[in-house]
């Protein structure tokens, strides 16, 4: 692993009572790198090659992988059935006792062992500090934005929460050709740097005295056509399906929460909304993650805007500090 | 109105506190007539003409009615912003005390006063007593199958709640070509007429401990491809999305109500599902019901199968409460 990205999943592992046999495991899945060795009956891979690993597999042999709806292949880590390279396959150890792998990555390491189903061949002439975004956060926003709600030519957006994840699906509105983007944050320091995404106006929930979505619906003629939920919390995600306009509102959750539920009223959806939700963006890993590298390579996506720290491996808590600081 | 059927709607608008000002009020929205006379402006009728009024209209001209993607009509009734035969622009009158218009039809009435465009010309040789049922709860479930959850041939559907709209959803997943369809209901004397509209296999909760989506998921490989709610209980739709496989799964609520927030973990849409909700099936009024009276005359779709009983109007209230009952 030659650099890794810091995101707020790994932060989630380390929350009370989540995974309580969890631990020791080295955390980080937003990497990338140089494949060193391989194993036997590794067939698609050399030393040498640049690569990013994928915390979601692409088999491309079972059900979902064949089908063009989902990218929620049945093997690799997420799937509980599926041993090798999860958590409790580890080939991690510290003075002779075990360490788990984190989402089948691990990426907070120099080295790390992937299965071949779980790591994506990239062009090598990628730079591996910009690219390393790709294995998870600009993905995620971004496809939300392009795979997951589909966002038209001409319709208006929402993005809430402008983070990595919020600032790529910024990005991925404007690629999708939307002509009005409401950029939404209860930090204003984030503002500027969404407009350099692609955000036509800012929001500022904390600015308006009634609830947002009546202040975006007052904005654009009942509601917006597609919006997206990039902080991980249920009230915002309820905020953001009733930012929708009726009749064909789409809202996405992006943003990753299991501690509660999230809920409205059944007449959101009756009057025509549709509530979907993305995980890695909606892209099949292995064939997603080298498109964008080169969407990337031929300035089509921005990669370099999302950078605001490079630090040492030494560095890694001072690293997580500034995220959890939003900075 | 020559005939009407009875719907839970009509009984929800009696509901403690949902319509204060509500009163007094002539219920019914399920009716089929004849045109008796028409105002000045109108158009497309005709004195003879058989008609069913239409609860959404569909004026062709607003946004909604030039979309593709709803059948919500800016105009009628259910406008705030349009009041012609809207509830306060009632003709009723009784003893000269204005007397309120329900749903802008009021089909619980021998006559009754519609806008054009809330109302559908049909086929002259239609039986009113059986295209009625057209009027709301046939179309509502037939079309919550057919144009909201998209139902595919081949696909796996679950039912839930087999009163007559949900008895339409199992013929529209029929009609549509689903392999199997679950009927779902704790009144196992729903099954026998379930299964004469196409179910495959049918489910009582009751006869379960575990869960009915573990129960479900079971029998299917992981959950239904396409699940509909049909009773308007928000812990049944709850159970509906979590019915429905990862990757692709499509719950669409269908039943309706008002009075409590519908609600599951946010892991449940990010694994793939799609939550919508459907009203009157999706159909463009003035243009699904007359197709519909075409497929029943073409025999394409069922009706004589939904009705149980025919009363006189001076039967109505024994009418509602053999619906109260499920009878």
């Amino acid at each position: 692993i030659v650099a890794t990205g810091v995101c707020h999943t790994d932060l989630y592992h380390l929350f009370e009572g989540m995974h309580k046999d969890g631990f020791p495991v080295v955390l980080g899945h937003e990497g990338a790198g140089f494949v060193e060795s391989v194993g036997p009956g590794v067939t698609e891979f050399q030393p040498g090659d640049k690569v990013i690993p994928l915390f979601i597999s692409q088999c491309r042999e079972c059900r979902f992988c064949k089908s063009p709806k989902t990218n929620q292949c049945e093997k690799g880590w997420a799937s509980e059935s599926y041993n090798a390279m999860a958590t409790q396959d580890s080939r991690f150890t510290c003075k002779g006792k075990k360490v788990l792998q984190f989402m089948g990555t691990s990426t907070f390491s120099q080295y790390t062992v992937v299965n071949q189903v779980a790591v994506a061949k990239i062009d090598p002439g990628a730079p591996l500090d910009k690219v390393c975004l790709l294995g998870c956060g600009v993905c995620t926003g971004f496809g939300a934005a392009v795979n997951t709600a589909k966002v038209e030519p001409g319709s208006t957006c929402a993005v809430f929460g402008l983070g990595a994840v919020g600032l790529a699906a910024v990005m991925g509105c404007k690629s999708a050709g939307a002509k009005r983007i409401f950029a939404i944050d209860i930090n204003p320091e984030k503002f500027e740097k969404a407009k350099v995404f692609g955000a036509t106006d800012t929001v500022n929930p904390k600015d308006h005295d009634k609830p947002i979505s009546q202040v975006l619906a007052e904005m654009t003629d009942g509601g917006v056509d597609f919006s997206m939920e990039c902080v991980g919390n249920v009230g915002v995600m309820r905020s953001a399906l009733e930012s929708c306009v009726k009749g064909w509102g789409v809202s996405v959750l992006v943003g990753w929460t299991d501690m509660d539920d999230f809920a409205a009223r059944p007449i959101q959806l009756i009057a025509g909304r549709t509530w979907k939700g993305s995980l890695f963006g909606g892209f099949k890993s292995k064939d997603g993650v080298p498109e964008m590298v080169k969407a990337y390579m031929d300035k089509k996506v921005k990669l370099d805007e999302f950078i605001t720290h490079k630090m040492t491996m030494a560095q890694i808590n001072d690293a997580i500090e500034l995220m959890k600081h939003g900075e």
